[in-house]
């Protein structure tokens, strides 16, 4: 169980969103205004709660976000906007603070409206519930079509004083029933000012979320949260100093952590794969060779039959867009070149070596594309049966 | 079985590379040197056929065509290019021709020599065969994985006489063992100039070949050739002419034809889907729109499940990068309209006609964006398990 973190407490209830019982409604609040920031989906289509936070965030002030499972509230037009006003109104009254306050997220079915009223009537149980505990509670009741609960945390000293890092999050990558809605939650009881949280929380989320596919598909409701109290009473941390760099650092490991289950929670994948491209000109040409092999189908089905298939991965940084001269490349697998200056080296020897390499649960495959120093990493999964079984067998 | 086209004989033999006894060596040979253009792979590691035949198709000049398969010749160095070169030479002697005039192509596995002496010694019963009527021993014999030859012709008028186009292609789409290689051959006895025939080739391309996805995956090895004999003795093809536009068009036509057997031939695919997108400020908004659609992973499981997912189209268009109101798209199935104007209208009725329309093997998911002029097609098939078994069960 995750440790508690200064000036927050969570729950979770059932509220009767979700027809089967679960934990459908989650609840996080900041005992004072928090300093805030968030990222959000860059898809077009955005749910009404995406919208409303974006709009509140930027502020850089939060006390309580309300999270639904269950229904997305996305698609939903105006009257979608009008129920998620009115859960977060409801919240905002039982809290006692100002509605401007509170954001919504929500993450389910789209195109279905928001049971706004079945949100109401639940809030003052969850209300009540909170505690500063609850973070397991909350992260069952944002679960949608998860294997499991997402916590991952840290510490990170600021002065002379251990500042906490938690994260929550929800995402199977895979995607079920509509999309995979990823929302992660991040508190700290570090004291940060407002526009220092949201660089560092868009740096860190562009190195691991932004860093990690399962299918290439992106949400109408994807979010991320950050919320710091200052109830650690230290000193602020600036972005500069040494404490902003291990803060900057520990939030990283915390999104990381975090992308990395969301990723290995893919429906039916078995393997959690990490693509590193070194000697590219540039860092962008080594994240977009690296990106093109993490989304390849033909890679993808290739991890899944554990087939150590240079071939492939060539050709996906081929046809990334990325300048490099083919004769320079090599190809590892784990600690095994399967592939050497632009020529296959796989023998017998090697190849049970690589095999036994791909049946993990995780490893590296590192493509080296020549001698620049542009690096770049991506996380990916494989492409199994069950993703398609999933996701052909789901009916609309 | 296919009409003869003036100027140009075929043959195909089984030569030894393929290990069953398959055709695996094909010839296209003009009776005199033709005008000749081609549109070759942008992927950055390109097959030693590819770099040779884009080299002497420069000059706009070509009479035949040595074609191999079960053999990429990609990823074999310099060796691989000799051996090219050594093919080449071998069928230019036979034919009694500049070795300059004879491009090689090859389609099969990559990384492996290829064996250019099984080659030569099979180019004597190669030529014997030459017959105007070889189109459909052509036509086998360039084939991997396809589940069948892929032939497509037309007419077209010039002046008073009918010309006739006529295209072979191979390529399944989904890819095995390596990647599937798209070669394609058009031949035509109008007359025509080498700029004009390269433009309209380009062209035609770019609507056909590049509008059809099945994994995104581009080879090292695609190429498509075109080669005019004017020997329908007919006055030259003008660009801007009505004639020329219906060269276009014809050739348009043809490859649109074998685009479209290359979709539905992925193995496994078992429906061929167009997605079209009107309504886009722009036809590239429309086109990038219908390509994020066509290259879904979501969406072609759920087209694989015909499962009318609405929401999943709708993110994909949303993450295309093409500006759009999501409150003004609308999808429809077939005739049904399963989402209007940002809401999802599908009623148990139309949900019955819907699942009838995704259970044909051919149909149209049309999407409008708003009210623009840009307008584009993409050709798309849908991701089942066969896909999966065959791409993760093969072993490199």
């Amino acid at each position: 169980m995750s440790r508690p973190v200064k000036g927050f407490r969570l729950s979770g209830v059932h509220a009767g969103i979700k027809p089967d019982g679960a934990l459908d409604l989650a609840l996080l609040v900041a005992d004072e205004p928090a300093v805030a920031a968030g990222v959000f989906t860059r898809n077009r289509v955005r749910a009404a709660p995406v919208v409303i936070s974006e709009r509140r965030l930027k502020a850089g002030i939060c006390q309580a976000i309300l999270v639904n499972s269950g229904n997305a509230n996305a698609c939903t037009g105006k009257q979608g906007e009008e129920a998620a006003l009115t859960s977060t109104r409801a919240a905002a009254g039982a809290l006692g603070t100002a509605t401007k306050l509170v954001v919504p997220a929500s993450t389910g079915v789209i195109g279905v409206q928001l049971p706004h009223k079945t949100i109401e009537v639940a809030i003052p149980s969850l209300v009540s519930g909170l505690s500063a505990d609850g973070a397991s509670l909350f992260s069952r009741a944002i679960m949608t079509t998860d294997r499991g609960p997402k916590i991952a945390e840290t510490e990170v000293k600021v002065g002379r004083t251990n500042c906490r890092v938690l994260g929550i999050a929800k995402g199977a990558g895979m995607i079920h029933p509509n999309m995979a809605t990823t929302l992660a939650f991040v508190i700290t009881d570090a004291a940060i000012g407002r526009h220092t949280l949201q660089r560092f929380l868009g740096r860190a989320t562009g190195h691991t979320f932004n860093r990690a596919t399962v299918d290439g598909d992106t949400s109408t409701n994807d979010s991320i949260y950050a919320l710091a109290s200052g109830a650690a009473l230290v000193r602020r941390v600036d972005e500069k100093s040494a404490a902003g760099k291990r803060f900057g650092a520990a939030l990283e490991e915390v999104l990381e952590s975090l992308a990395k289950m969301i990723v290995a929670d893919g429906e039916g994948a078995e393997h959690l794969v990490r693509i590193e491209v070194e000697g590219a000109r540039t860092d962008t040409d080594a994240v977009q060779i690296a990106r093109t092999i993490a989304c390849s189908q033909l890679v993808k089905t290739a991890i899944h039959g554990c087939d150590p298939n240079w071939g492939r991965i060539l050709a996906a940084a081929g046809r990334s867009g990325a300048r490099f001269n083919p004769d320079h490349v090599s190809i590892r697998i784990g600690k095994v070149a399967i592939f050497r200056e632009g020529r296959p080296t796989m023998t017998v020897k090697t190849e049970a070596k690589v095999t036994a390499t791909m049946k993990r649960q995780e490893y590296i495959i590192s493509v080296r594309v020549g001698k620049g120093r542009g690096f770049g990493h991506y996380w990916t999964c494989d492409l199994g049966h069950e993703y398609v079984r999933i996701n052909a067998s789901y009916r609309t």
